[in-house]
């Protein structure tokens, strides 16, 4: 996992804050919060999306969500989540 | 999803602290905090895991500790991660 920058994670979340809450707290009981999640497990989740390895869920819309986006992207949005308060 | 009743939820997780904490957060970067977590997430995942259609990361093991639960356990489980301050 490269090392991620929360602030430049920061910027790359415009999408996410739909489904994940723009305090990092979904606004819908079915979807997970990600505030203060671990960064790594965000990363593996979203490579998992990526790759097909992790179905399930919501897999097929993040992967629609995450093809656009480098490892260095997702190493930042998940230090981002990772680090709120 | 049943009502789920934290309570009983804590004395069902003897297993789940290994991983996700006695705290609900987890111990290692690649495994994910449940602490706070949205109840119902947390139950479909685990329905997910049961029933073959969540794939990837600890999958196998999740389905392995999650297969003797009964729906209610597995509602009560959620809603005592969920409650977690």
């Amino acid at each position: 996992m490269p090392d991620g920058d929360a602030t430049k994670g920061e910027i790359k979340t415009p999408s996410c804050r739909f489904c994940h809450g723009s305090n990092g707290i979904a606004p819908r009981p079915d979807y997970p919060n990600l505030k203060g999640q671990q960064a790594e497990y965000l990363y593996n989740s979203m490579q998992a999306y990526l790759d097909g390895s992790r179905t399930g869920g919501m897999s097929s819309m993040m992967k629609a969500q995450l093809k656009n986006l480098s490892d260095q992207d997702i190493a930042d949005i998940s230090e981002y989540y990772s680090q709120m308060k």
